[in-house]
């Protein structure tokens, strides 16, 4: 195991009736800004749970947080916030809307261009923020981590500020979500899982049996989800399966990878595609073109989580490989490049960035832009 | 799923070497007391190399908190930190040492007799308190918890404050422990899980798959553990499965139990045996007098984690406490009054305790001194 540092401060607040508990969380001297998206809020009722807990508070709206929120849009939204001297922002949407409430959180404190945060990469200073979380997908609800997007460079990466001081995350706020956005994000919790699994062998026994269990239990609710949006002990499971999924609980001392999430983040700023299809679109191919660094890993993998048994290593291996491609395509997600008309022009430009800003992704720190484009040409 | 809410901010820093940071992580301007149970760190290096990374600091030292740390023991250091108006405390030993702690900086902060905190059982009031780690067991390094003990009295009881605020946990400090504490690190965190875990079914999956996954990891390791005390994989794997056994990871949203450990704390209390060996002299009693309660949990425990597949279900059921109890016996302990000289006195005692103070424990709220009367006959 290596030496880590683990440290993740989040209160979760968990169940249904939790958003009230808003009222004591937030202390009512703090100028208050409220975070959204684009209005579903409105149209579920959560909106109405949040200002009825907050009735004696002051705040603020900022509306109009996009997916893959950009840059444009959060830094109006700081202009307003330093002007009305905010020093608490609540993000009541899903992982884009709290992604862009982190880099607003640290843009107030932040006298230049905010987009200089993001290609630094992290911010120490930030006033405080926190989260009604209304979409299992990200993690961003107990994590550091956001994802911001430039729309006139077409870029997108990562950026880490702290971790929400609270989210609330009541199930019965995801009643409402549409089909492909469940499947969007058991496909982003299931990938949120590999990149921190599907690496090196041996190095910590519950990190590996933790890391199995969330899949394992990804691939148990899944079906049943498709026929019971409206049940509340699976999207508990559901809920609370995505938010373990990336708050550092089943990485500590291991290996991570991220590259399948790299390489997306290139793919969504290039084409618009929903970032957890760009996971689904690549992972496979990833993991085909990387067999032989992750292979222990991939037997495990197929024997524990597949329950596959019988074959060669090879085979094995391989048919883990296309049991997961088939589960992702049972969400109804594509698999393959060509679903979304993505061609050698993408393919070239995505593997020139790699090469240009000499990355060296994965965890061997050797998938440079000449393997990303081995990885895409799996992927076709 | 229950609603729940749950935060834990200890600061986790773990790995060999790590001791060394704690000159960066304990403030220079504090007024800091360093806590030690009986001399052991001084045997094995621990000390030297605690008061080598605070070489910078000012600190005071207390000594002598015993296993099942007393009161009285406890009272003497409040005083003595009281007149050196300590505001930070740093624990540098085991799960005693730092349960110690947790009531000395609460008693630091409490005008009256500590014992008063201890039966009232919290204290939302302490000073600053953090630990340096060396015997994987109790979990107290990352939770509220501690246990402390009345000599005059014959009580134990449990006691709850805040989390540490860092805890340094280096795997090569635990290669000179005995082995016997080894076995008691072993089967405490064991029992730990499993009083969270053998309650209801159909609760949380991912609660469940991480007890199960915890579970299975003790077993692999405890056999390998016997011939291979200084493996650091090894010692990582069973210090880190310590600290996630009780640090609230596995008990989000699901009933838990408890009550070995409170039956077990009376019999320290009368007897003086160590709390581990308690657990493994009460709990297959506990779960045998409670089956019909537990049935559908024992059956995916005996199931998951023992592979038991056929038989009746109460074939089932019995076939994993009997490798339950082989288990525990495989580790040196314990696992029938009768090896420890415990007969009817004492369990007159223990029943008559939990009926005098109208206890009524476990999952069900239905262990009630009669009840621990037929657990207590079942582990004769």
């Amino acid at each position: 195991m290596d030496n880590f540092t683990f440290c993740n401060p989040t209160k979760l607040v968990f169940g249904k009736g939790q958003i009230k508990e808003i009222e004591n969380l937030i202390p009512k001297n703090k100028n208050l800004m409220l975070t959204f998206g684009g209005g579903s809020v409105k149209e579920n009722g959560v909106y109405n749970q949040v200002v009825t807990a907050l009735k004696d508070h002051d705040f603020i709206e900022f509306w109009g947080i996009e997916p893959n929120p950009k840059i444009d849009t959060l830094k109006k939204a700081i202009t307003i916030a330093k002007k009305k001297d905010i020093n608490f922002i609540l993000s009541v949407g899903g992982g884009s809307c709290l992604d862009g409430t982190k880099l607003i959180a640290a843009g107030i404190k932040y006298d230049g261009d905010a987009w200089d945060l993001v290609l630094k990469g992290y911010s120490a200073d930030s006033v405080d923020f926190a989260s009604v979380m209304t979409l299992p997908a990200t993690g961003s609800e107990m994590n550091r981590g956001a994802v911001i997007s430039n729309a006139d460079t077409k870029e997108k990466y990562p950026f880490y500020s702290r971790c929400p001081v609270f989210s609330v995350l009541d199930p019965e706020t995801t009643y409402s979500l549409p089909d492909y956005q469940i499947s969007c994000g058991i496909a982003d919790t299931f990938v949120h899982v590999t990149e921190q699994y599907l690496t090196y062998p041996n190095q910590s026994r519950i990190m590996d049996r933790w890391a199995e269990g969330i899949l394992i239990s990804l691939l148990e609710i899944a079906p049943k989800i498709k026929n019971n949006k409206k049940d509340y002990d699976l999207m508990s499971d559901f809920m609370l399966l995505a938010t373990m999924a990336l708050n550092g609980f089943i990485g500590m001392g291991v290996a991570q990878d991220w590259a399948t999430h790299q390489i997306g983040h290139v793919i969504t700023a290039l084409h618009g595609i929903t970032h957890a299809e760009t996971l689904t679109l690549l992972h496979c191919g990833l993991l085909k073109t990387m067999k032989e660094q992750k292979k222990e890993k991939l037997l495990q993998y197929a024997e524990r989580v597949w329950n596959i048994s019988t074959g060669t290593d090879d085979e094995k291996i391989k048919e883990a490989l296309n049991k997961t491609e088939t589960f992702f395509k049972s969400l109804g997600l594509a698999t393959r490049l060509g679903e979304k008309n993505i061609g050698n022009d993408t393919i070239n430009e995505v593997a020139n960035r790699f090469t240009a800003q000499g990355r060296k992704a994965g965890e061997g720190h050797n998938i440079t832009g000449e393997v990303v484009r081995q990885i895409l040409e799996n992927c076709k």
